[in-house]
This record gives C-alpha cells, structure tokens and sequence, in this order.
C-alpha cells in the first residue's frame, strides 16, 4: 500500500493463478447484509477460485465501492476479510475505495508449480467425479435463512484451499461449485469435451434436508443451487484409495457421485436408475 | 478465459507490479458516458500505474457491473478496451460480468526487473522535479466540455508506458498525476519526507488556457485538477542531459518544474518568486 502499484515476486519454478469476482449488493448479497460475514465471503469466493485451480493463496487486491464512509461497517469488514486472510496467509496488497453503491471486487493471486494448476479441462471417460463437504445448504438458506448452519454455508462458505493444493497431480480436471453442481459439471464437460453420469442418490446433502422432507427444494438445491464453494473434481479410478485417505487425512468428506462419460451429456439418475430432471446452471443475465 | 483462474508465467529476473482501479458511474464518468471511451479509459488509468512504477503492463482482469446486458454498449465498450490493450500488448486474461449499477474494475499487472520498480519514496533534496506533457486539460473539460483538445485528455487519457519504462533506473520516485499535481507531488514528498518547491510558470499546461485568459480557472487546473495521467518524477541534476536527449528521442515534453528541498512542505511560487496558494490533493472521502 501506499504506492499506486503494489510489487510481488513470484517464487522460482511457480506459476500465478489470479482470479477475480465481483460482489455486488441486491444481487450478490442483500442490502444491510453482515458486514463482517461480507468481508469474509467476498475473500473466500476467490479463494475458492484459487482452490480449484490447485494454487495455494498469496496476495490480493481490493476495489470497495460504498455509498459512505461508515466507519463501523468497514471495521466489521475488515475484520472479517483479515480473519480469513491470516488463516490462508495472503497479503492484501493493493486496493481502491470510492463512493457509490456498495460493491467489492477482489482479485485474489496464488502461487502453484508450473505445469501442476488444475483445470476445467482434462477429465476423461472413466473418470471418477467426486465433491467435498455437502451441497445445496447455501440455496436451502436463501428459502429458509432460520435454518443456521445453512445460513453459515451461505454466508461463510469455507474455501478448500488445503484440498485444491493436494489435487495437483492428483485430479486431471477441477471446478468450485459456486454456480450449482449441474452448472459447475457442465463447465468441465464442455472444457473436457466429455459427459457425466450422476447418482443423485450418492451427492453429499446438508443434513437439513432430511427433517425438511421436502424431496424437490432438495433436488433443486442440491443439483443446481449454488454458493456452496465446495471442490468438484474428475480423477481416476485407480486413485480412488488416495482420494479416500486425504478425505480422512484433511478431516473432510469427498464422496464419488458419478463417472465421466463419452459425449457431451449430463445424465443425473434417481434412486432407481432412471433420468431426473435438473436445472442447468446460472447465467446472471439469463432472461434479460 | 474458460476457467475460475487465468495463469501466468512471470518471465525470471522479473517482479510483478500489481495496480487495481474502480470507476463507477457518477464518481468517475457521467450516466451515459460514451462507452468506447470509458473502455479505453477503463483500462488507460490502470496502465499509467503501471508506467508509474516503471512497469511494462502484460495482463489485465476485468470485473464489470451492468445494469442489463445491452450488447451495443458492451461492443462499444470492449472496441475501446481492446484497441488499447493491443497497442500496448497487454493480454485480457479473466473477468467477472454481474448485473447492477455500471462499475468497472480493471486489475493490471505488468513486468519489471526485480529491483528497479519506481515508487514514491525515494526523492532526495536537491533532485529536480520533472512531468510529461500538459497538465490541466482534463479538468478544464469538465468545465469547458466544448474544448475538443482537452475532452481528449479527460475521456482518452494516453498512459506513458514507454517513459515509465525508460524511467528505470533515471527517475529517484515517480507517480502518475491522477489527483492533481500538488496531490500526487503531496504523495511522493510523504513517502520520500522530503518537501518541494515548484515554479508555477514552468508547469506545462494544456493550449486552451492561452485562449481562455481566466487566471484563477487556470492554476486551479493546473495545480490541482486530476485525470492528466502524466508522469511526475524526481531525478538527480545529473541527469538532465539525458531525460532531455529521453524526451526527443520519445517525442513527448518533459519538463522541470521544481525541486526537491528538506522539509516536509510544498511551496508553488508564482512568477514573481512569491508562495501562491493551491488546493491539495483529492480524496473521494472528503466531507463526508
């Protein structure tokens, strides 16, 4: 800080992944949204950006745009922005205020091993998929914000920063779901130029589902509800006994929900085998 | 383009420079504000960061909020962006496209030799004090909007990519006048602590002025209006013969304004050799 460019040197043998994403109020995030939990969520999307792409958080910038200088509003922020940004180690290393309607850009840089970054690209037929943690909580709090631990998926999702490290070389295609897991899929079998099958059955679900007992919310969340900034991934099948030891190592599930096909489709089947519908995934324009 | 994160490969012996700017509509540009202008702008303001640290700009990301998708507007917009990423080779390698009140965020990262990145500390008493081009014209068209010569500089700033660079290793500081020349000089006599004094008539300013004949609007222009994006910088008197030979060799006007003196304060003497009074510089939080 302190000069209009801020300098970073990259360490020998690595490459940079840089990622950026846009916050913007009344489409992102509701107005009078928590301020700490906005400090936190607009840092942890791009690192889960830095995730996906096996690279390990550094640095990043920060562009605010607020309707005033609310000092309360930007102590809350930054405190929750720097508490994530001390448990990952980055830097925050340049950034922009300006007065308008409140909206955060952060570009968000790491550093991985060159020829190692993962990539949409690259999944296979035969493939395994599989996912981290659980979906569709995030989409569950948008129609019940009573229920916290959902809300805690929404407003606080955790990047998979030690996952996204440990699948280099390991995964040959990744994404984060951000967008839903049929949107997300559907980015990597179009970059892949393959196709999925899914055993619904097999996704990872918040626990909240259960009691809820309301079996389409859980299909649509689960399958295209988004912000859940967990780790979708294609590896093969003789790496399932690696997979399945860093699942117990990291402390986190990873559950194989399907396998890559040839083609170009994404086929989810139900409990008993047959074709369910799902919606694709989400275009902030669609339907203008 | 096609993956959560773009990657780059920063070339050995070089550090990165890193430079991040939001414009909003109604800080930064009036609604309706010619769209091919504001991408090249968008994009112009980031580059002469870079310039300023010596920087030659590579790679840029671009975070963009619009109330719809008009595809004109985005046509128009990408025309001006694009034109100038080209002339100055830097590579568009991500973004981000949300809907809501037009922002654009631009990050650019350029390249520069490990060690010889510009900043604003650094000037010495006794170091002259030199700018490119003209000053003033920017903000003369916010109240001359007629003026064709001085929209341009407001609407279709040219960065100084080539000085920046040519200016590793000559220039002691530099900075890029954004805020206004006593402002950006105000920034590098903080971080250098050090103080100025700057001959008002010696301050290149823009043609219009002579024509104008209004005093009072020119030294205001001059001293104090931002958006000129030229470069400002402090160099040895030893140096002059070559920022002189510099100057010809890049057909642009380098001038010596002034001085770098002990103390902390700026002085701007008028032509009788007399202190003149100016406003500083601009922060986006005043009088809040």
């Amino acid at each position: 800080m302190g000069d209009d460019c801020a300098r970073i040197l990259v360490a020998d043998g690595m490459e940079l992944a840089i990622t950026t994403d846009l916050l913007v109020e009344g489409r992102h995030f509701l107005p009078r949204a928590d301020a700490r939990k906005l400090g936190h969520k607009a840092l942890a999307v791009n690192l889960s950006d830095l995730a996906a792409a096996g690279a390990t958080p550094r640095w990043a910038t920060l562009a605010l745009c607020l309707p005033a200088a609310d000092e309360a509003w930007l102590a809350e922020f930054s405190d929750g922005l720097f508490a994530l940004a001390e448990r990952h180690r980055v830097e925050l290393i340049g950034g922009d205020t300006t007065r308008g309607p409140l909206a955060i850009d952060i570009t968000a840089l790491g550093e991985v091993p060159r020829g190692l970054a993962l990539s949409r690209a690259g999944a296979q037929p035969g493939d395994d998929i599989w996912v981290s943690g659980e979906l569709g909580g995030a989409a569950l709090a948008l129609v019940h914000p009573e229920i916290a631990g959902a809300a805690r998926r929404l407003h606080e999702p955790q990047p998979r920063v030690a996952l996204g490290e440990r699948l280099r070389g390991l995964a040959r295609a990744a994404i984060d779901v951000s967008d839903g897991l049929a949107g997300d899929l559907g980015h990597i079998l179009e970059r892949s130029k393959v196709g999925a099958v899914v055993d619904y059955e097999r996704i990872p679900r918040d626990p909240s589902f259960r009691k809820l007992a309301n079996a389409q919310l859980e299909a649509q969340c689960v399958l295209s509800g988004g912000d859940d900034y967990e780790l979708l991934f294609a590896a093969q099948a003789g790496q399932r006994a690696r997979i399945e030891a860093l699942s117990s190592e990291l402390g986190l599930a990873l559950s194989r929900i399907g396998a890559i096909t040839p083609g170009t489709a994404l086929t989810v089947l139900d409990k008993n085998g047959k074709p369910m519908p799902y919606k694709g995934g989400y275009d902030h324009f669609a339907g203008i």
